[in-house]
């Protein structure tokens, strides 16, 4: 862990407090702006209207000069804090532009140059196990190419080396069998894993995100819905756990052998930050390689050193490696890494795209990764994630308001429920007022994502408008 | 028309021809890094391995310095050339960075010029009869979240104003009706529209593409198949048009109010570049407005410039313009243009995904539609296009081993084909050894895709070579 804070070191002016100087949120000019752009583009989502010019570290700034504390950092996606010198060098590369204005078509004209890139870079940040890599643009693209290597996967070792049919290859231009395919990805419940139509049917998180868009009739298992604190439900969380098993081992029965594969996420992210034990992903893995079923962990949210690992499975310590493991928001580049060559497909072309992967991205993370390990990141985001999850144990204490604390010894991927939605919703409004951008998941919980920059006097800050917030709001 | 070359004003390195000094093709050196590079990534579509920093205009450059005059510009995705001076400024401008270093989720978070740029960039490029815009990150995405506005317009529809039922609410959550929806796309035969589940359920290009994949069961009607030349074939040409309208119209009846949209492109790129006619696509669209059908023009490929107009389907001349225009490649942004606000759906976070376009993406976007604009490209592509057309039907005379010249009055956007898929693959093969880098489409349809850079001085080269290699080929 480093001695010194990485914040001084990247941001010597980065604020050191909120500074709210509007009545209301957002502030006039941000409102007056946002319903201009909603003529041409949907705005409706929007919390704020960001000057990025002006954010620094872990302070986003507004249209109206109000100055917040960031603990969402673009839906966990900003690894470093706002304008991170090193990134904001590399974006003055000649590497970078001549990446952005030479972008290349990657599978047909890779540059002399992507080799390298990835080792350096992104290959030299994959989790445990794991050494091939196929890159792609987006968390759902990442999984969706997944989802295809997976396929193809599986209807190769089943037609054992003979070549398409007649049959198959007629069918498939009708999008029927037996050229198209009748096996299916397994998800779980409240699992979210992107928006596209491959990803959305695994996707289930919440109806909104899913309601009128057709799906694939693919199964989903139970999730173990914990009880909190760990430490007084063990049995119960035991109990709990040991059902979602044997749930999923009925499915895979059911299913007899049209599983190609299986995708979950470490710690559940829009569906409301639900964990399970390193025990859970044991047996769970075990039942994937007994049943001939690959397994996809989705880490698009939790990689990339937040939870206190660089990849939130290896606090799992299985004894095979996962066959996929996803990955995009923090690294800018998405993709997926693999090690069984058989991943990919027996002929090139099939898996393809126009681009698959943007080389701009992967010099982007790079950069990325050579920081976390230059400034022990993941080790100080462990550290950081402790201090925090002990100061808020302490503010919760007797508030029966905010119940399941959660994330101990999970870096600063910690959350905590509010008993309804509008409530939660209500504190978190309020908290942008107060001077934090904090956001919600699942259906009443509050989660915290901050980049790999935040530290203690940032968790103080927090925890303090937290506290304010509270006495606002309850007295 | 400028009376200057553009590419020599942007160029004055630009090499004035090819150069290739190794004995094969690829070269030693580009043969080895391949072979290293496909221990991680996979290689097997590589046509060359290109040095970018070398590469100029029209000229890409490999990694044992050949230099190939490039008119399949990585897939038909650099507008420019290579190393365009104005897109090398803005990458290296401070609005590059600060897009670079501070992604927003831009739904939630978008920046205070986000609004300002599409209106001098993308929106200033809308198609006529377009005012609005959602921004995604591939052609592919670009489609599937056109689709997604569909099916969510359609269910509005239906819905009448009523809120989802508890049914609805409950069912998605399984990927069931009446939650998830049973209408489809309907594409057509050879189409293509990207590689995800959704948008591949679409394609129809070839089996390569699709085999294994999980597909809906939505319906693919006939396109056009052409004969050529035009002026010959008149009669028989309408009767196939007015064929495939028969057929379509049959098969909106048989699908009963289940066809959310049609999606077509208006030269089917991938599956050979085969076209049809204005008055096709004006049927077409009558058919689509009397049924309530939406009509997707998928101009991923074809937009930006390179047809001689700077959307394809404006050489259709509709009266009602089209629900929506997905874009995509030459403009390194994506998405999708609209004008009806109720392709907005009627809640936040329906159309959504962390990244819904990349303000990085957007500002070379901006910067290629100014260069566009000030030095007509649009106009010199029809007329650089009007004059290699002509030069291609001289030397193609009396050659019966090519057939179907075809793209007359559609700028650069030229093909043609050969007897069979061997053929067409030698003479590829034969002229990338000879300094020309162009590619296949469709069975045996060689296709031209140059920046819109490419002047006549390129297509005398590209002539000289073409009648080289078919010497070589066929003496």
């Amino acid at each position: 862990m480093p001695s010194y804070s990485v914040a001084e070191l990247y941001y010597p002016d980065e604020p050191t407090e909120p500074k709210i100087s509007t009545s209301s949120y957002p502030g006039p000019k941000a409102k007056q702006e946002l319903e201009k752009l909603s003529n041409v583009f949907d705005t409706r989502a929007a919390y704020l209207l960001a000057d990025y010019y002006k954010s620094r570290g872990n302070y986003i700034v507004d249209q109206d000069g109000n100055v917040l504390l960031d603990v969402y950092a673009q839906i966990s996606s900003i690894a470093l804090g706002y304008n991170n010198p090193e990134i904001l060098k590399v974006a003055k590369s000649d590497a970078m532009s001549v990446a952005l204005a030479n972008r290349p078509a990657l599978a047909c004209f890779p540059s002399n140059d992507y080799g390298q890139l990835l080792e350096d870079g992104l290959l030299k940040a994959a989790p445990q196990g794991q050494d091939k890599i196929w890159t792609a643009l987006s968390g759902s693209d990442a999984n969706e190419t997944a989802f295809k290597a997976c396929f193809m996967y599986q209807a190769a070792k089943k037609r054992n080396g003979r070549s398409f049919s007649t049959e198959e290859l007629e069918s498939v231009m009708d999008n029927q069998l037996p050229g198209t395919s009748e096996m299916v990805i397994c998800s779980f419940e409240k699992g979210f894993h992107g928006r596209l139509f491959g990803s959305l049917s695994t996707t289930r998180s919440k109806p909104i995100h899913k309601l009128d868009i057709p799906a694939f009739n693919w199964p989903k298992a139970p999730f173990p819905d914990l009880k909190y604190p760990l430490e007084e439900n063990k049995e119960a969380n035991k109990a709990e756990e040991s059902s979602c098993i044997e749930k999923f081992s009925q499915i895979v029965q059911e299913w007899q052998g049209k599983i190609a594969a299986v995708i979950i996420e470490p710690i559940q992210s829009e569906g409301g930050d639900n964990h399970a034990s390193s025990d859970f992903f044991q047996k769970l893995r075990e039942i994937t390689i007994e049943n001939g079923i690959l397994m996809i962990v989705d880490e698009v949210q939790t990689g990339v050193g937040a939870t206190g690992k660089m990849w939130a499975h290896e606090h799992w310590n299985l004894s095979n490696p996962p066959d996929l493991v996803t990955f995009s928001k923090k690294f800018q580049a998405a993709g997926f890494y693999y090690h069984d060559p058989k991943l990919q497909p027996d002929q090139p072309f099939r898996q393809f795209n126009t681009w698959c992967g943007d080389p701009s991205k992967a010099l982007i993370a790079k950069v990325i990764y050579e920081e976390i390990v230059k400034h022990d990141l993941v080790t100080r985001t462990a550290e950081v994630g402790n201090y925090l999850f002990n100061r808020l144990e302490k503010l919760f204490e007797g508030k029966n308001y905010i119940q399941n604390l959660r994330g101990k010894g999970q870096g600063t991927y910690i959350a905590f429920d509010f008993g309804t939605s509008s409530e939660r919703d209500s504190f978190l409004s309020r908290l942008r007022c107060n001077g934090a951008n904090v956001a919600g998941c699942g259906d009443s919980a509050v989660r915290l994502r901050p980049s790999l920059t935040f530290e203690e006097k940032h968790a103080d800050v927090l925890v303090s408008i937290f506290d304010k917030t509270l006495r606002q709001l309850y007295g």
